[in-house]
């Protein structure tokens, strides 16, 4: 269900490495070796910070029900914008219907939100999910996804402050509902926020069998293991990316990050912290 | 903010009077003399029991966010099915998205259900709303519309048993919670709702100046007033409609249906009563 | 590049072939086994003759872009209508873009025609190809596909009264276009006419390896190897199948039609002839 | 049928244009006051060289089948990019049919064609016309309107290297063709070209009553004119418009381009010139 890509660095082109890399999120749509679901062709998005554009301010996002595979408009957009820090997703619909609203990501302000995976049995334990979310922020559900609910339930619980704690307790909220309807493992995924300046990507599941979540090795490292590479010369020394599966099958370039952990991408580079580990 | 029309009546291909009429309802899709809003182009929807079809059973249905009179497959659909019963809306989005899940017939086993108007300020309204919906239906709903959210809450309050309490009550509830969050006149519309062999039609907003609705005279009564026109011919001794305004200019054909008003279609032919006519 | 399905027989809910078969035509779709694309999620089509249908009158047809496998009117639409004779298709485009004038069937007058494979190097041909159609047929073609070209110059060579002397001169026509531009087997594919009582299919390419075709085995022999099958009770005992690969693993049930063939479906069953065999 | 406009001057959002003036492009779309048809909601495009960019490179576009009033896309899009010469066109068909391919502009290379009107019975001169196209060029043809055709012939005769001259004999030639078929006033409309540093506009037609067409008084002048108007504060001094009608009543603000004439915009400002008025 779903693959996403989240990229921080210097300003690039979306279409460097969701339309031209060797296993591209574009690619993936039509075809994902690691995926749960072969195809994700139910829909897309892409969300961006502009080049040049005001700190706090919201971002941009183009979004649609096609599959991401046969998107003229995207393969333009994707050439034509430049982001220091963008999130992209294909969607494997798991149950909610197919419609722009239901694209990842999902957008709050300055914030965006995305999800690869699920909350188990979401039909029943919704209504209770609904109910946690601040009646000021329930006006701005506007799809009808697990995503975007736990989005908000985040949002409620504290996200702009303390993103990693209201993750967090957003997460035990629905382990909680999940358990007092008795669904087994309720919540499965990984998880991307950003606030425009900073990434944190969480890769939980109650089960502990998460779904992949991959970081791109530093620049200057790759450079120096590949000093002949030169598609490499289009990205600059802060490039990082996080990824459900590799872009490509370059040895040394994707690092899986390990099971029940949150990493982070900001101006200091790449760091992980262990996230939800002792239940 | 929308137009519908409903039919009952011999078996007839819907294309007779959503494509084939005067001011048939894809024309007014494109141009409504009478409508609140003169352009309907948010999406259309089609819900129809077929001709031969088993009692009790559940309509299919036929939605899209394209503007009904640039769609294709309406046009065939409309000509290549029959039914006996069947409901044709086209939409004027008053906010909620565009999408397939927020176009009106919404379907709950066998009944249908669409709405002309809006209910004000839902999006404050909605969470008070939704709380209000049995939570075995709570999953239901698959949209995120006022019309639909309408629905669900009759269904909570009984329209299966008895729909014209169950639509008081429902309203009744909607000018409460508007009531409490101080939203002048909450409540504006035309709704039409039918279990596959009857059809209710209510004319009431709190302000009492409600979207416009009528329903056709008896086919005996315009044959013996107009015993040359050819085109009254492809419909039964049977064939009745409720619909937003006049599918034609003939007089007599068109009788306006009174304010505070529900209108009921069924074997005996049309009848009316007043609906909450006393605040 | 695409996989399709035609049905002749006792009326029939399209539904059963195309979404309740183990490998269904919507199944395929998702996933392909025998396809020369796995994924055929570039729009879809369905072509019917109505049962109680006027003989001779033009077909219904229902044509989208979305991936089959995800579209709700499609399911509905495949329950609510029966037909003694369909043509259904889903497509994964080579080229021309995906939009609904370029999605199979294709129609013309009481005609249905529906390709899986390819014209190679159509764009180079193009021009040549549409130079052979008929000056009154071009304004009918719609769309901007190799396929369509390929039904309007069949029917510019005789059709509509010859159907497998039409097909084999357009074919040797596109054959001898490409040899002029050096076109290594300008012609790969299956192809499916009817004109709503009889069905013709083509397996043929160039080359004598073309994409694969099988048809159903008779119900009565069906029956009688599979007594208590109950699945094949909804089928009459006309009701036979040509489609792209087989809808069931059930051995016997589904049987190859040969290389350079042409299969005919009519009211005294299936039978089938050389086509093209001797270049 | 159809609305356009061509922006040039500064480094704009066309949102600015399209979305935030009192009779904007989008406006138009649901509602246009001087237009042929009232309702411009077949699909809509927007085409930009972006901000920075290569000169000569070609520009990006945007282009849906949505109605532009109902599209969320649109207006991210219309935020978030930054042009110093873009095209956007709301579309009202006339008949060849409602697809991505159908919308406009049209791009070629570096270049970008719109075109509000008509050319009369398309379908019969169509054949002719595409004849008369470059077979180099032929493949090059995605879609199947008239506009796109004229484009394609003045491409194949000299747009490259003469616009003005190599339009006047597109129109002739098809001109000539409707003659010899004995249609009367076959040219009608307004086209704009571009190659992303200079804009022509044509008003013409065969019967010298040509759609509407406008252009914007110097920013200078009307800064003068208007001195307290902060909404005029957002352009720069060399923003230009030529529009098919004013964006806004302010008096003096847009001027009539006459009958049979060329307008052009480049770097030394707006200048027009008769165009084919000796027939």
């Amino acid at each position: 269900m779903c693959r996403w890509l989240a990229y921080a660095g210097e300003p690039l082109t979306p279409g460097t490495l969701i339309l031209e890399t060797q296993h591209s999120l574009v690619a993936q749509s039509l075809h994902s070796p690691m995926g749960k679901e072969t195809v994700n062709g139910d829909g897309f998005g892409i969300g961006w910070y502009p080049a040049g554009g005001v700190p706090g301010a919201a971002p941009a996002f183009f979004r649609s029900v096609e599959p991401a595979w046969h998107d003229e408009n995207l393969r333009e957009l994707a050439h034509a914008i430049h982001s220091p820090l963008f999130f992209a997703h294909v969607r494997a619909a798991a149950g909610p219907p197919i419609q722009q609203t239901n694209c990842h990501p999902f957008r709050h302000e300055n914030w965006l939100f995305m999800h690869n995976g699920a909350l188990r049995e979401f039909g029943l334990m919704k209504r209770d999910i609904m109910l946690g979310i601040d009646p000021a922020l329930f006006p701005a559900v506007h799809g009808t996804t697990d995503s975007e609910a736990m989005f908000y339930l985040a949002l409620t619980l504290g996200l702009r402050t303390d993103p990693v704690g209201a993750m967090a307790e957003a997460i035990r909220e629905v382990e909680r509902i999940g358990r007092a309807l008795s669904i087994p493992n309720p919540v499965q995924g990984t998880f991307a926020v950003t606030d425009g300046s900073r990434i944190w990507a969480f890769r939980y599941s109650t089960e502990h069998r998460s779904r992949t979540l991959f970081y791109s090795e530093e620049m200057d490292t790759l450079r120096a293991t590949y000093p002949d590479l030169d598609r490499l010369r289009v990205f600059g020394a802060n490039a990082r990316v996080i990824v459900s599966e590799p872009l490509t099958d370059l040895p040394g370039a994707f690092i899986e990050v390990p099971e029940s952990t949150v990493a982070v991408l900001d101006a200091s580079g790449y760091h992980q912290e262990p996230f939800l580990r002792a239940a």
